[in-house]
């Protein structure tokens, strides 16, 4: 059975590496790519090969960066380490403009039905930091159950080091409808309910 | 305010001209890259070189090939030519295994809202072709206003030359229930009605 030529099907095949991408969207991206001009398809390729060759992951924090240690590391206040699950919740926070602290890019987080454990995450290179003076560790991880435990788990040896450690605040979202936030949200927000 | 280095906003800018990514996307896409290894992402970027360098748009039937003549226009039967809108459809029914004949790819339908004219797409390329042996040419546009405008106005040129004109059955899709066929379907369905 006839299909796309080779390299129109080579192309598909690299686009369904991409996360969530099925192989209706990737034919999609492919022909976009063919309708591009040359330039542009180029500057497209180039973009792939540049961001792997240049791009290298922070020794200290783990956050991709092109120098080493990052902008981040050498410039900012190092008491302070927020600690996060991937690159891209650095980016959320920077987008904030208001954290003057450093970072800790764990990779992950603790999963045992995953069989993610403690050396698989960069936890060594964080309790490593904590010998500076560290004042406080933020714990930034997801709310998921694996983001929570991991949370608890740095927490415990943090404070080991009389390090204060803090997690971001749980509750109900702003902007958003009381009835429309989940149980486990909405307990929470009870719990953790501040005198105003 | 500080944000990914300037490699990866770079590969976030150009996934985001992929049709229907938006920055959020884009993101995922471009750190997904940064974690393949060199020669993953090498291979992605060099099959977008190749698609771009190897592909060509065949000169007869606007699809793309890696020959030209493509493959399917010089080894089949030319005498019926099946009138699609993108190299996509040509794909679709590719599948089926059971189509013969060959394609012509309008690359678009007429669309005066935008600016679409005949020029604009590969209708002169068809009707010359009609002085050969043709015998049929199927409309296979979408059954969207401007595939069915489209299709009529081909239709109508088409029959000058004395050639059979035919146009994709259009009815409810077999397997789907007939309380979810939107009103202009249902309608058809009974207008096109076959006694059995």
């Amino acid at each position: 059975m006839a299909n796309y030529v080779q390299p129109i099907e080579k192309l598909i095949r690299q686009f369904t590496k991409l996360p969530g991408v099925g192989s209706k969207t990737a034919q999609r991206y492919a022909l976009r790519i063919l309708a591009m001009n040359d330039a542009d398809a180029q500057e497209f390729a180039q973009a792939i090969l540049q961001a792997k060759s240049n791009v290298k992951v922070c020794s200290v924090c783990g956050n991709y960066t092109d120098t080493d240690p990052c902008h981040i590391c050498n410039t900012r206040d190092n008491s302070i380490i927020c600690v996060v699950q991937e690159a891209k919740d650095v980016l959320a926070i920077e987008r904030l403009g208001e954290y003057k602290g450093v970072y800790h890019v764990l990779g992950g987080v603790l999963n045992p039905l995953k069989n993610v454990g403690r050396e698989d995450i960069r936890l060594a290179e964080l309790f490593k930091r904590l010998t500076g003076d560290v004042q406080e560790v933020i714990l930034a991880t997801d709310t998921s159950a694996e983001g929570e435990a991991t949370a608890t788990y740095i927490a415990r040896f943090v404070k080991q080091y009389g390090v204060k450690v803090t997690r971001l605040a749980q509750g109900i979202s702003i902007g958003s409808e009381l009835q429309y936030a989940d149980e486990v949200t909405l307990s929470r927000a009870f719990v953790n309910r501040k005198e105003v």
